[in-house]
């Protein structure tokens, strides 16, 4: 089998390559600029506009959102590249080894909230840090959509897999079912969307799971699977960069398919209410979302996730039968969409 | 001075009365009874729904919502009455006395979101706790409106003001602070809105300020107004009906006078996206709407205080001299409403 994997290394390297910083936010920025480049051609109406900033504490970043445009209602793609003296209490539990060290994190991030209901919202991060000993990677990216086509999650899916399996079979299954444990609405008992891929910590050791849900599926998994071959640097920065570069890929193609469907009242209304979900999800639970504004980050930046508008209403209920029905009996709960019958 | 307040005893009583319970219960379900047939009488076009709901762990409530009314958009005023085996450890922080024991929690609570931007959200919430030796009523009320009227803002203050006034001289200004500082949001800067009341764990004992906010205004006010007279548990009780009894003057003057005024997309505009601090403060901040979604609360009975309908935009700003500047330069601050020149 591991001659299917040619880019796992038999020996990993403890340190990160001298450049590593600089690599991997050359290679964040460069991902931050295919994607806007290329939703800028889609959308066709709308550009983004930049806003760069500083952080006081050290380092910046530059957002940039698309507003009204002919596709994206907002949508925003950040790169941010800042460094401190101590990383927050709650990743210092699951890297005590980084206590007391000055730490330097990198991360490209992007949430687009499509006008057409028909069209899914999706979120990729991809992020890196260094700290004292230690260092790893972490991001994913996962689909929201509105209604339910099997044939986009399938294609979604598929497209993650694949990028995923060039570089380690084991990786898909994993992070597919990280990606369902944390994208994860307790109050509502329901997942976000129909997920994608999601991880943290990836620093080259055998143990894939690294969260603090012992008990999940995906901690079950990890241990199931066992020892891995060893992974270096090197290894994991180019699975973080094939999953970059797999967003395009997997998403335009279901743009291209739903942009011009046509839609009324009714499957607006029931995107504005599903929206609401995005909102409680990322205020709610989103580790990096509350972690950014209860320690002063760039509000703006942070919140450019939010929907554009949202509706709440008191114990709305969809009706059997319907498209929305399907989207939450069969959509809105994990299921294993590579092998989906179409 | 103890010849103006005659409510106030002058031996605290430690213990409540045998039938607190039933007593606190019922005067919070009046209140909610009061409110919800003068806030119909004044909507004139829609009615409240209620949904009774029992809690598995023990207790249940009544929730009552008003939607696409004539004046009010959405709102709901929610009555529970609840009880267990263990308070959780945010409210053992502030009351250790309380661990290992049952405990009872009964409540009113109550947001409004009117269509007219012209006319405020409001939101009041006052509850009663007893855990073994110790019980205590907390609760308050406060405004948030979209435009600047002054006058508006006056007349909220000083008839909660007036109800504080009848108790005890030093609840005004101790819990107006506390309002302000409580109704903050740090990652904003900013207030939600231009306050009324705020309190919590009033048991009588002669300190007033009991938050976990050690440096504020409010708990140096505490401390600077020094030993109060003591309080017993039937003072305590009658303050918060009082305070309950204020809402409706307190609140319908204000609708009467502002819910013909003509407005336009701009200001529905405005009142959309200041919407999304009300979720924002919600969602990230609210001990209590974080607490019930943590704890297998009933969801759409904590969620019915999120508004109708919110937008978002990156980086909004509004252009200075406007209303609306005035209300990010005057309103959002706190101010001495009480005294403030008409």
């Amino acid at each position: 089998m591991t001659s299917s994997l040619p880019k796992i290394s038999t020996q990993p390297s403890v340190l990160p390559p001298k450049d590593s910083r600089r690599r991997v936010s050359q290679a964040l920025q460069a991902l931050q600029e295919s994607i806007c480049q290329k939703l800028e051609a889609l959308d066709g109406k709308s550009t983004f506009q930049e806003d760069r900033w500083q952080r006081p504490d050290g380092g910046g970043g530059r957002s940039r959102v698309i507003k009204q445009g002919g596709i994206f209602e907002q949508g925003g793609v950040n790169f941010s590249e800042v460094w401190g003296h101590n990383l927050p209490p709650s990743i210092l539990v699951q890297r005590p080894e980084a206590a007391g060290h000055e730490f330097y994190a990198t991360g490209t991030s992007m949430v687009l909230h499509p006008h057409n209901p028909y069209v899914p919202t999706v979120h990729l991060n991809y992020r890196y840090f260094e700290a004292g000993p230690v260092w790893w990677f972490g991001g994913g990216i996962d689909l929201t959509p509105y209604y339910p086509f099997a044939a986009d999650v399938v294609h979604f899916h598929q497209t993650i897999k694949a990028a995923c399996d060039r570089h380690h079979h084991e990786y898909y299954p994993a992070f597919k079912r990280w990606c369902d444990e944390y994208f994860y609405l307790k109050h509502r008992q329901e997942p976000r969307g129909v997920g994608g891929i999601f991880f943290d910590y990836q620093d080259g050791r055998s143990q894939l799971y690294h969260g603090p849900e012992k008990a999940g599926a995906a901690a079950q998994y990890s241990q199931d699977v066992g020892k891995l071959p060893a992974r270096n640097w090197e290894d994991i920065f180019a699975f973080i960069q094939e999953c970059g570069s797999a967003f395009l890929p997997a998403y335009m193609p279901i743009v291209e398919k739903r942009k011009d469907l046509e839609y009324g009242d009714r499957q607006r209304d029931f995107q504005l209410y599903r929206r609401g979900r995005y909102v409680e999800f990322n205020l709610v639970y989103d580790r990096g979302t509350i972690f950014g504004l209860q320690t002063n980050g760039r509000t703006e930046s942070i919140l450019m996730s939010l929907p554009p508008l949202v509706r709440w209403e008191y114990n709305y209920t969809v009706d059997s039968g319907t498209p929305e029905a399907e989207l939450y009996d069969t959509f809105l709960k994990p299921q294993d969409w590579v092998s989906w019958p179409l």
